[in-house]
């Protein structure tokens, strides 16, 4: 007698206090991964250095015979191979993207989770139709509620057996804020297997969930989608029985080059006494941002950084700050803070959710200012 | 009083029994990584999939400015900027690529440092100019030993401040087993920033702390080479005080390609009942290899996988297999076994060694094979 297929996984659970991270936490860290922080350099992440999370295995496609269907409570529905798709009207649109679970590691209780510490980030530029002009298309029943997007990586998750699948609402999915593409193109190239290969979805301004990966089938529908993504995975939580909230628009978030260079284990900073430039990257869901923030004592004081103007051609992207930073002899804690047009900003100790999404409190950056040996 | 840099660094360090992952561990996996297994289906790696591991900081560097100085115990110390470089004759080599830490973190105990499983590997087609073509040029000396080479990356590492450097003999670095390139593209693309753009040394065969990065020094010198990545860091001991002896080569391995599809938190794989073909690949860095088994039983028992024959194009590039399972309700752990010309395999428990470099041990892949739910 084998397994029954909801047998196989284990239970949602939160690490013990002290618990270390696990086997099968690392084995997630190790295929995933993060933007090393130097990367904020770049306008625009070159490839390989963009966060990537995959919930399952990056499925085997072919550009040449893939197929996007549009179906459900449309009056048309359609079928596009990928050079159709390529014969509309194209738009680029510069996102920054963030994993919803970024921060999740720096939560107590942990939830067990891929382990993100603060890295989950990058910013492309992607290029596709607009999801409104297909739907358009297709032609949108009156009764449609919410348009469901089915990827092809197929796993389990907590027990159910699933291709990766998110929704939006039909009226969100129908506008233009934020600007929702069916893309085919990340800076330029054609998108790579593990960003979506050959098309995917692109949120700007949602957390990374939204933007589904090879995608092939997009359906409306006439009740509110509850498949596991939507109505499971993806909320905001106190407990395991909490129905939640959903998660949905990135909080606003600030991070700061590393300056100096690093010790390899601790990756902890090293600079020499006197003026440090330090430098950033601050973006929100909810544009535009309001102001950036610089503490050079962990949070005990601020003080306010240059932020870059917002770029008219780039709204849905991060924007380049900086601050001057004199460094003294010691070891000292670097930290940032990035504040929306609403005033909402990111804390110091961060608010606990059961998932651990959506985190957003400040990075800290050891920083060691030492002497010159005589 | 600030620290002075060599307090900077925390002692290396074996992990205690029963301590999970920690922190900085986490923090070296989430800005390193490796090949998604399922990656394996790609005979060369593409961009992005391929594992990378940095020591410190991926560097700021400008392919338009670049200099390459070959000097010391040479008759003619030369410059090259990247155009001079790409006027030789050009060669391309397959190479499979694998860290000297892969496989760390299945060590008990677990020497502290990048936390590896069993993914740090990648195949790429890498061009450039042959070393030896170059060092010719400069002319060695007859009693250049060593031939150093410098990379851009800058840090520290157990209290000494360095730039990422390593050694090859002189006679190996002037011949063609294996074939070394200094080399300015991957897979017919200029090197991406984290593969050492604008060049790199490309060893194969050897493991990869041997094909230094972001290369801009190479130093023939007149006694063997000390510095702390050939004589402390990348070296195979048993206990602190053991002066051990040099990693070099790759040992013999294969992985498996894990079948069916993925569980999301423990990577446990799911199948139906019946025959399941079973794909992997196997390298070595003393080829030919002899052959790969495959057990379905966590190593008990092994029958001969079918390993496609030598490339005669690509001595240095994986192989692929295969081999056929009739899955049957239960729980399985599936394993391979490559075995090299000489002999040489993989054990199924790891001899241990301090810094957790060399390692070959199987892999295991654990696979439920459900039965259809009624």
């Amino acid at each position: 007698m084998g397994p029954r297929i909801g047998e196989v996984s284990a239970r949602g659970r939160l690490a013990e206090p002290a618990e270390g991270i696990s086997e099968a936490e690392l084995a997630l860290a190790a295929r995933n991964h993060g933007l090393p922080l130097e990367a904020l350099r770049y306008d625009v992440t070159p490839p390989g250095l963009h966060y990537v999370l995959t919930h399952y295995d990056i499925p085997l496609t072919d550009e040449a015979d893939w197929q996007l269907v549009i179906d459900g409570a449309v009056r048309s529905p359609l079928t596009f191979g990928v050079p159709e798709l390529r014969a509309f009207a194209a738009e680029t649109h510069r996102v920054t993207m963030e994993c919803a679970g970024n921060g999740r590691a720096r939560l107590t209780p942990r939830p067990i989770s891929q382990p993100w510490l603060v890295e989950a980030v990058g910013t492309a530029d992607w290029t596709g139709v607009p999801l409104r002009v297909l739907l358009r298309e297709a032609g949108l029943t009156p009764e449609a509620v919410d348009i469901v997007f089915t990827g092809a990586d197929h796993g389990i998750e907590r027990g159910i057996e699933q291709d990766y699948q998110r929704s939006l609402p039909a009226a969100l999915a129908l506008g233009d804020d934020p600007p929702i593409l069916v893309a085919y193109e990340m800076n330029g190239h054609p998108l790579p297997p593990q960003h979506g290969s050959p098309i995917r979805l692109i949120v700007p301004g949602w957390y990374g969930m939204a933007s589904v990966k090879w995608l092939h089938t997009i359906t409306a529908i006439t009740l509110p989608f509850n498949g596991f993504q939507q109505d499971v995975a993806y909320r905001l939580r106190q407990n395991a029985t909490d129905r939640g909230t959903p998660v949905t628009r990135i909080a606003p978030r600030s991070l700061l080059q590393p300056p100096g260079f690093p010790d390899f284990m601790s990756r902890d900073r090293v600079v020499p006494p006197g003026p440090v430039r330090i430098e950033g990257r601050a973006w929100t869901g909810n544009p535009p941002l309001a102001q950036v923030e610089f503490s050079p004592d962990g949070g005990l004081t601020w003080s306010a950084a240059e932020l870059a103007a917002p770029d008219p051609n780039h709204p849905w992207s991060w924007r380049r700050w900086h601050a001057t930073w004199t460094a003294t002899p010691g070891t000292h804690t670097l930290c940032s803070r990035a504040t929306d047009h609403t005033g909402a900003s990111q804390p110091i100790e961060q608010a606990w959710n059961r998932g651990g999404f959506a985190n957003n409190a400040t990075q800290q950056v050891i920083v060691h200012c030492v002497e010159a040996d005589e």
